[in-house]
């Protein structure tokens, strides 16, 4: 007797992608699974930076708090090239987060264990764990046209193995999950991925790196900045991390790691000691002493691949390192993994919900894949850059720091995550773009600081935009004189018409908007005198949801929102910010039909 | 046979100001015990306002966080008075917090009980709990003069009766403990304080107020702000809490509350529809609906007193409302008495562990009763002015609002916290005060942000102020030249002879100072070239600990300290913060000898 059972969305991989995705299900309260084949989680090493984007992200969950405070917080970016004497000696300092809207100013480093354990953690608190360890023996899905469309249907089958303990002589035991949909995030040698038949395309490098963690004895300057040293021995990669642990990225030789005979790497030959001599010589003069204890090291060739498609039928995904290997140092991989299934769990949400038609699942792959391609493009370029000799005089065709240098300056969008930016599809809209023009359609709502009306606590607008699963509309009401007052009151009306897609798509209960749209009015004026209760009350679900474009009571922070967005403060402008926290759609309140059609062309009407 | 113990401190009563003592003395590693008569702790209602001075000390001990996420905060006061028609009307609205150095411009309000969680969930984590319910039915102190200057004496023998629960006939089992120091922080009507013979000192006023705490349902638009209003109704003090809770401070009329035959408060007239019927006269024309349910109410006659000691040969202490007694509304209570025990609890501390002499304790009484003392004055003065009736064409007695809002903002000091100033004693000498004349001898060390020096991340020096019972040296080493550089070595090596202080107070293991004094130095100059490793080790006992006088990575944030603080760079000024983190004294590098003296008067030296 096979069990047999049935599931929403079956996960596969619980790492930061598969985590990501399992803990935003959880809290949209879809059913789901979620299966790893290892036993326990990543303890140490592996992926390590967390990217400014990444950081508001997590914000977005409520899980930023104990990064923000574990973490260590890279701030500096030290650059080190070839002195006079062949040593090597410090060129500069730069800012490591070159996106000048970035809400953190840094990057956080911290072992894969700790972001894994926020989201079991936090999953935990509402009653879910990851099932480990276990392991897909096979998928099939349905080709049944009708079936596939239909998201109420379960097309795809898959054949789980507990796996028995390794001293055990069982035979693992089976069963059977019918799911709606499944996701791979069963990493760079994902079973799903080969079970679909999707190639990984792109190419090896032949550069070599070694990774080791540990904490240093060094009357080196920049132990705890990032710093990218280029020497005659090889470049190096200084990340510091939590505590007072520091990893190194290590350009090997070939013949340090090498079989002669084979060609391939020698596994023989990574040892923390050899990683260490070669970190000294590229240090020299500086002085970087025998460690007493190593916490973790590693080495890898670079590859820098992308798979062919992301989806099959949009019932079975992949995500993360399924998708898309590149190299580590740019400090991508966790980032860019956690971000696709930031991507996808929102609408898996409003899909399984009935609110949103299945064809919304199609921008997964459209957004995700093009950011994937763009990623692995500016990672070959980087890499190459960091992997090349500097230039000296003997060798003219080396790297200059200038070269560098403008490389890393160039990158700072996608090394940030800031720069995510998404193509029109039926969820981004370009069409009123000028309303404001400074709120780029298809990028992360900037941050900014706004202060409440009914109580003057001032309260970033991206902490007003969780990941509930909600389309945040941002209506910026302008100055409110007698006039504007009135034109709210009229948009007000307008909205609660049942034609309205307020009314049409959103699930309202005693006329506050529940489950699709989550109104924030922001005003302009000071907080001296505007009245939050003049506002209709659609408007104002509860008294903290009104905020104003002012500067707080010490005038240090907000202000100036309107000016810096391009926002008219005679007209009422519509920002609909997305459940990712991406901006969909903006309108101007006498383009409500424009609004209309953007929401009618991914959600389902109340019949 | 009655069960006999020794314990270093006994705390009796746990609440905020025992638990603050009893906290820190467990951080401390001080052996204590802590009792307390009620069965359980405070559930709602009671004290609630968090000045931000208190904010600040929470957060010495790492516990502000919670509270900055959970409380409400205040940010606006709003004035009301009576209009032409005679009901009130807005005059305009103000800043509540108008300490301009403080570090959170903002009150926080919570429940008592979320405070006391604070404390016994910390004390948790260090394996400490409080012993109740218990009280003290006896207590003697040894005159033994020779016993009382022997700080490992235990003079002072306390009986205390284990209270039997309420169902029960049992006979309360008693226990007898032998203490070195005694806390009385058992409230108003103190057990320890008359005991002693204490009296209190003051008077009360004829003023009657009531107070409530629920969610209302109102059109009055500073619901979410703190809003003072005088009416002809009567006074009424709003104060928004945690959630969507408010609470009224209501003043009642005599009729309202008095029993007409024996003048006294008639306690069946204190209900919750009696006050919200006060409420919704001073309110008028704004609509106060009765609400359905109410969390909290009670009613109160405000008195002034301060008790007539502190202390009883350095070896019995009371704390807290034991000590003084004064109105809620400029919402000082629980603040003033947290603030006692922060002050004593590191002087017990030290002194326990024989690093200061026991006469350090005289300073307890000395700082804390002239502050109450000053509080009392004030909160009289500003009552009064509360408590008064508008001025208005019939009344040109009354309180005009211009002289409200004077009173209200000259006691930005009070109000705040922030004012707290200690008088010159053995610990707070201002002789060298014209080296930093904008770092205030004897105030608390004021919020800046600097930057560290190994890895350019923002850090308010307040947070390198830890409430750890250390003394912190801020060595303030200006602008590193290679001329300036060699005045830092040569003080880093006068301060290594036997002879300076820091070696024949501080205990320090392999270099590292420890138990008595942390050493921060702080550069002029740029992050961009101060290495961190050009100061001698003894001054950078950790990377961490080196900061930079300059701004963050986005110029946002921190730089011009020395320039505020009145510092030369040119210099080498040391800044002595007290463990408390009030500002014991400054001395320049040339005038080792008086920080000698400083610390000599009151630390034991090595012998």
């Amino acid at each position: 007797m096979v069990k047999e059972s049935r599931v929403d969305v079956l996960i596969i991989g619980a790492g930061p992608s598969g985590l990501m995705c399992a803990n935003a299900l959880a809290g949209a309260g879809v059913d789901f699974r979620i299966i790893d084949n290892r036993p326990v989680g990543v303890a140490a090493g592996q992926a390590d930076g967390i990217q400014p984007r990444t950081i508001e992200v997590l914000q977005s969950y409520g899980l930023a708090d104990s990064l923000l405070k574990d973490g260590a917080q890279m701030y500096l970016c030290a650059f080190y090239n070839p002195g006079p004497d062949g040593g090597i000696e410090r060129t500069g300092r730069a800012p490591d987060v070159t996106a000048p809207s970035a809400r953190y100013p840094f990057k956080i480093t911290i072992d894969q264990g700790s972001i894994e354990s926020l989201f079991i953690e936090s999953m935990k608190s509402q009653g879910v764990s990851v099932d480990r360890p276990m392991a897909p023996s096979s998928l099939e899905i349905s080709e049944d046209p009708e079936e596939l469309l239909d998201p109420s249907a379960y097309p795809v089958k898959v054949v789980l193995d507990h796996i028995p303990s390794s001293d055990s002589d069982a035979t693992p035991e089976q069963e059977i999950v019918h799911a709606k949909f499944v996701l791979g995030a069963d990493g760079a040698h994902s079973w799903v991925r080969k079970n679909l038949g999707f190639s990984m395309d792109g190419e090896q490098t032949e550069y070599i790196w070694g990774v080791i963690d540990f904490v240093p004895d060094t009357d080196f300057p920049d132990i705890r900045n990032r710093a990218a040293i280029h020497s005659l021995n090889g470049s190096c990669m200084i990340i510091p991390r939590e505590g007072d642990k520091v990893r190194f990225y290590l350009q090997m030789a070939d013949k340090d790691v090498m079989d002669p005979e084979t060609g391939r790497i020698d596994k023989r030959k990574v040892t923390a000691e050899n990683l260490i001599n070669t970190a000294r010589k590229t240090f020299h003069p500086y002085v970087v002493n025998q460690p007493k204890e190593v916490d973790w090291c590693s080495i890898y060739i670079i590859g820098q691949r992308v798979a062919s498609n992301f989806s099959k039928h949009e019932r079975v995904f992949i995500a993360g390192d399924a998708c898309h290997t590149h190299s580590p140092k740019a400090g991508q991989g966790m980032n860019a993994s956690m971000n696709d299934t930031h991507n996808l769990a929102w609408k898996l949400a409003q899909v399984l919900r009935g609110r949103a038609d299945i064809s919304l699942l199609k921008t997964y792959e459209f957004e995700r894949r093009k950011y994937a391609q763009a990623l692995i493009d500016f990672d070959r370029e980087f890499s190459a850059l960091f992997s090349g000799k500097p230039r000296t005089s003997e060798n003219q065709e080396g790297v200059t720091h200038e070269q560098f240098l403008r490389a890393f300056q160039a990158s700072g969008g996608f090394s940030s995550g800031i720069g995510v930016h998404y193509s029109p599809s039926a969820i981004v809209d370009t069409i009123h773009q000028s309303c404001a023009p400074e709120i780029i359609i298809g990028e992360r709502m900037l941050p900014q600081i706004f202060v409440r009306a009914a109580d003057a606590r001032p309260v970033d607008i991206q902490d007003m935009l969780p990941a509930d699963t909600r389309f945040k509309l941002l209506l910026f009401v302008g100055l409110l004189t007698s006039e504007q007052l009135a034109n709210v009151r009229r948009l007000a009306e307008e909205l609660q018409l049942p034609t309205s897609f307020l009314q049409k798509y959103g699930y309202s209960d005693q006329g506050k908007t529940q489950s699709v749209f989550d109104i924030i009015p922001i005003a302009a004026g000071h907080k001296d005198d505007v009245n939050f209760l003049d506002l209709p009350p659609v408007f104002r679900s509860h008294w903290s949801k009104v905020l104003i474009d002012d500067t707080d009571v010490t005038g240090r922070l907000g202000g100036g929102a309107y000016s810096r967005f391009g926002i008219d403060e005679k007209e009422i402008t519509m920002v609909v910010v997305r459940p990712d926290g991406y901006v969909g759609m903006i309108a101007p309140s006498t383009a409500l039909e424009s609004m209309d059609k953007y929401f009618g062309s991914f959600l389902i009407g109340k019949t």
